[in-house]
């Protein structure tokens, strides 16, 4: 790597090229290819995801990616959020359709006329579908590879059921899930209930999962919406009780796109290039034969029988035979993030040894028959500290401001999160970004501090401030 | 179900919508939803697919969906192949566009611009990669669920190698993928070389994977393509050698649809509804507690603790603890397919016993330390038989006839593959498909035989013809 991650802007792109992540010269903008590398730890990011919701109760399936105008502009707030970007499919080869397709920007126009085939009565509810799909946004604004483009590729839930109070439970399940997946990609997040003006258009109210990136801006990695009963109503899902009354429906949504595996890169690379959580790379131990002399195909078995005993094991392994030197070889993988090598030379064959080395430089040599176990070890111990190092990171990223002078001064030299009071008022936010040039995040979830006003000086509620990407 | 399968194009619509694999509803012809039991199914299928061909040194990617109309457009048969069907998108919200973009109707205008960034010297060679994705088509002709629709769910490989030798080779390793993959699946297939009427538009030959349904048309279950360097020249896919010359590429590519479940469930479903291989059946077992008496409790925990055990080693178990009789249990789940229900009552419970019952009936009382043991092995067998049956009903299906009112006899009263002898003319194709009501679906993979052509009687090859969804 040519650029250090101070510059974080430049390193981001670096990282994304040599690191064969993605490509972004395909011509069409806002929709860069996924290379094998890139889409291995972004495809095994999701894959854990989806078992996460498995796991709680939901389902996976596919609903289709084309919409009828009729069918997408139901709800008003809904295509008010959306209208302007949707991406128009007009023509069957010359043939002008009988009514034009929207491509997906999100799925409750799809997926919300089909519940309300399937749910008639309370034994339907609860409903929990899940789907990892692209959906399609015209972006007008500047695209940045990974965090805003045409294509985003995302994984997205949808819940409903029979009483608010069950809705209510449904969040907080979602956020509780939303956690447990950042955590395992060794990231920690700020949840943050959003202000009614930055809401998910139709929805009740909107808890995001805001990262902490290198220079200090945020990136929106998550987004989980109570809907109440405003989609139902539109698209007439309901239920009859058992006394055969019929009642509207509450539903929830939340999703989660490729900025996991913006995040990923972000969060934890370092000059060298990517560092990847174990669960999430698509190779974790490299073996790299050091070959001279005469050991070579001794060495080579030896490499491709470990290869298999760890492969065996649940640790995906590789062996790197390739001519090359070692060194060219631990920097080529050191750059793609490998959470671990095993060097193996002729000294080490003879006294049956291997050397273990991880991507943050803790090394031991161990006894051959002990290398699963050992590896298993140090691979957890590398993503607690990654986790650490991260938590570690934002925490010194949370600062508090009592005026726009100061919440100014800090967001322009610190960045970061930057508590302040707000007293609810749009024209105060307003303020907020304008003199202190920041936008209102939120509340922590579940946590209500009582905090003057930053603009108005009024009574008002503790709020995080920052810039976000 | 209310259908025999018999009555194959009925029970296969009642078998979608009962056993919970597709809803035809949605509003845009052609895009069914995948419901999750179904989506479950195809997924596992997928996985099986994309095991395969990374064990085989591809790589799996992700290209985008969208493609300008003069990068489409570049290839003069292929666009003639796929013009017509092609959806474009025309209008980014209210704005035209400034370059109409196509939706992929399959991806070598995507990918191979990008394969010519990427290639530059015979170490970059070969280059294998595939994809799971939707691809498009405005199909005006009648669309039939999970066999011809306009979203079409597959997985498409492309390969490129330096030379013509290389790439035959790989055209040798996809067939054995796709082989081994329907087997997986427990199904044998005709591995056909197509006539050239019949190539993939831009190809120099293709191989298709045709099965036998039970109404004895044949189904196209997955296709194989020679490029040769076709698209090389048109996209400028070189690659320099040691001396520094350049050479065009040679390629291939090769897709399987969701086509394969609908293989899954009309070969193998019977009269009950679905019956499924063990290797993609969402639950492998699951697990009825024969509730009675005060045995209820500790019935419940006994099956809980057992469907955690099979899942520790493997094996997909639920507990179907509804408030319903065993038998409605047992119903619902053979319609739906799962290869084992397993019967655990008080009498079972007192005896440290289980009855582990298959999906085609073997029925076996075991020790409950030997359930997992059990359980694989029976799963195992069942399997077999499965695979065993397809393959008699295709050798049963496989005829022959020596003049075009035999054929017609024998495809018109029987169905199946007929082998016909064919001099390769198109117009004696043209009198094969009138008067003999089959169209000529190619000579067997690597067996050549000669035979008189049975239209014009003039020298020609052993070819299989077939009446074809």
């Amino acid at each position: 790597m040519k650029i250090p991650k101070s510059n974080f802007s430049e390193w981001y792109n670096e990282v994304l090229e040599a690191c064969d992540i993605i490509d972004i010269r395909y011509p069409v903008k806002g929709m860069p290819v996924y290379r094998p590398w890139g889409f291995g730890i972004m495809k095994r990011c999701f894959e854990q995801l989806e078992r996460l919701l498995d796991e709680s109760g939901h389902e996976q399936a596919y609903f289709p990616i084309l919409v009828p105008d009729d069918q997408f502009g139901k709800e008003a707030e809904h295509i008010k959020g959306f209208g302007d970007d949707v991406l128009w499919v007009t023509h069957g080869g010359n043939e002008l359709l009988e009514r034009k397709l929207a491509m997906r920007p999100t799925s409750e126009t799809i997926m919300y006329p089909m519940f309300s085939l399937w749910i008639r009565s309370h034994a339907d509810l609860p409903l929990r579908v899940h789907q990892t799909v692209c959906v399609y946004r015209h972006e007008t604004k500047a695209t940045k590879p990974l965090m805003r483009g045409r294509e985003v590729y995302w994984n997205e839930a949808h819940t409903v059921h029979a009483t608010e109070e069950d809705c209510e439970m449904q969040i907080g399940e979602a956020v509780r899930i939303y956690k447990k997946f950042f955590e395992l990609l060794g990231i920690p997040a700020m949840i943050l209930k959003r202000p009614a003006h930055d809401t998910f258009p139709g929805a009740n109210y909107s808890i995001a999962f805001d990262l902490l990136m290198p220079d200090g801006k945020t990136l929106q990695a998550g987004t989980v919406h109570n809907l109440g009963s405003k989609f139902s109503k539109v698209y007439d899902i309901t239920y009859t009780d058992a006394h055969g009354a019929k009642h509207d429906v509450h539903q929830t949504c939340y999703g989660i796109s490729m900025r996991c595996l913006a995040s990923v890169i972000a969060v934890h690379g370092d000059d060298k290039g990517l560092v990847l959580p174990s669960l999430v790379a698509p190779v974790q131990a490299v073996i790299v034969p050091i070959l001279f002399g005469d050991a070579k195909e001794a060495l080579l078995t030896k490499c491709k029988s470990l290869a298999d005993v760890l492969d065996s094991q649940g640790i995906r392994a590789r062996v790197d035979a390739r001519e090359l030197r070692p060194g060219e070889k631990y920097y080529y993988w050191e750059a793609r993030g490998v959470p671990m090598h095993i060097e193996l030379g002729p000294r080490e064959l003879a006294a049956k040894k291997l050397v273990l080395v991880t991507r943050d430089g803790e090394k031991r040599t161990v006894d051959e028959e002990k290398a699963v176990e050992e590896a298993r070890a140090m691979l957890a111990a590398q993503d607690a500290r990654l986790l650490e190092r991260a938590r570690k990171h934002l925490q010194e990223g949370q600062h508090t401001a009592d005026s726009l002078k100061k919440l100014a001064e800090t967001i322009t030299k610190k960045g970061g999160f930057v508590k302040i009071g707000w007293c609810g008022e749009e024209k105060c936010a307003e303020k907020v970004e304008k003199e202190g040039c920041a936008d209102i995040m939120g509340t922590e979830h579940g946590k209500l501090e009582s905090l003057k006003c930053v603009a108005c000086g009024k009574a008002g509620d503790a709020v995080w401030a920052a810039k976000a990407y």
